[in-house]
């Protein structure tokens, strides 16, 4: 019998403002890498469960056709195989997303990110309820930037709550990317002295942007995924979730929202 | 003076239940291919503006030194230019997120799709008060899957709202491969008699994936991008958006849904 995989994990959080240290439940967010006829292909930011079918759905839908999949004996290499006997592995080098950098376990992933981005250090801490207000004048910023409420923002603030950038982009990872190269452009470069705010949820992949960006303090409307909270434990990033006016999680280095 | 690229498209939607036909803005969703030091290294689907912003962010967030990037004098053309002289191109090869499967524009990217997926025929009809109730149905049926209210969910459905399967996932392309990869198991496939829907937004990437697995219908409680609506019109497929008791918008092909 394989062990089953969890799609969710516990994690102690901090509910500001009265710092009461809960338990709560966030999504589970693993790499898993997916081979075909024995060739890694593609690595995918995935919540654990029902691999063979993410394997499967994945290469059909990339205009391949999978005939079988399966898993390791080994549930935690995060590894599927995929048998496509046809497949023109050529073609799916070339046109495949892939990405080898974050290594195929989350402990990898960790590591990697820790070798291109120093830890996050400094004094810097933020006012409870100026964070928690970041997400209502991020919204009234996009109210004003953009008129479809269909794209995601990334908002660069200073510790009192001014607005120094925002952009919109149908890619959340985009929009962070834009705040952050006009923040290099700028000259502001590590955001050592900054928050960073999200329109939406915080994946692996944000916590990553903001690492290497430097920046102390991460903030989103929405809930992190497990690995996002496991790279800002890890990374010295303060990453609070739900965040509105009265009330907000956070997850890691508490210590600089007060 | 270069034209400026427009984040915001006009389309004309069919207002269901009273089939009033408005003009809407949806986001614009386009390829770009980020290049560094003349090789092309990525392609990213965003929303076009302030794309040096975005290649600078990109790359320095990915690990690499910047020094500057420029846009060529067609903005149609949807590249980038970086400069990183100590740049490491093979370990960039190596591990970025690349695609060269839909080519950089949008209409490469509808035609790269075209070639793979046969256009969505046959007549499926689904009344309006069933497609305009999925996403409550789905909700429901996600509530009693996981707890976590974080994660994005695909639901497989028939014309009369009946459930087949649903799948959860930090990636929402990853709940509909789940979802398709199942069907695929079941013997499903092509999908031609059956609803997608999925609970959040409608990117390019969700359609092309619902056209490989020739479903007609694809439901969403949120917007659809500009990519997305092109794409659904050129592979005959219904495209549902807003959808929730009482009101739908209908972007493409909307005589399936009465």
């Amino acid at each position: 019998m394989k062990p089953v995989p969890h799609a969710t994990a516990r994690v102690e959080v901090t509910r500001l403002p009265d710092r009461v240290v809960q338990r709560d439940r966030l999504a589970v967010e693993e790499p898993l890498e997916i081979r075909v006829n024995g060739e890694p292909v593609a690595v995918t930011m995935r919540t654990p469960g029902d691999d063979e079918e993410l394997a499967l759905g994945f290469c059909l839908t990339e205009g391949l056709r999978p005939r079988a999949a399966r898993l390791p004996d080994d549930l935690t290499a995060n590894t599927v195989e995929v048998d496509a006997p046809d497949a023109d592995l050529e073609r799916i080098r070339r046109s495949f997303y892939t990405s080898s950098s974050c290594g195929v376990c989350g402990k990898g992933a960790l590591e990697a990110v820790a070798v291109d981005a120093p830890r996050v250090e400094g004094d810097l801490t933020a006012p409870f309820s100026v964070v928690a207000s970041l997400p209502e004048l991020l919204r009234d910023a996009q109210a004003t930037f953009e008129l479809t409420g269909s794209l995601h923002a990334t908002g660069l603030f200073t510790p009192a709550g001014e607005l120094l950038c925002v952009r919109e982009d149908v890619g959340r990872h985009n929009a962070m990317d834009k705040v952050i190269g006009r923040a290099l452009l700028d000259g502001r470069l590590p955001l050592a002295g900054h928050v960073l705010c999200v329109s939406g949820r915080l994946s692996f992949e944000l916590v990553q942007k903001a690492a290497r960006a430097g920046v102390p303090i991460l903030v989103a409307v929405g809930a992190p995924s497990s690995l996002a909270v496991a790279l800002a434990a890890e990374q010295g990033i303060t990453l609070c979730g739900f965040a509105r006016r009265g009330s907000m999680n956070v997850y890691t280095h508490a210590g600089r929202v007060g």
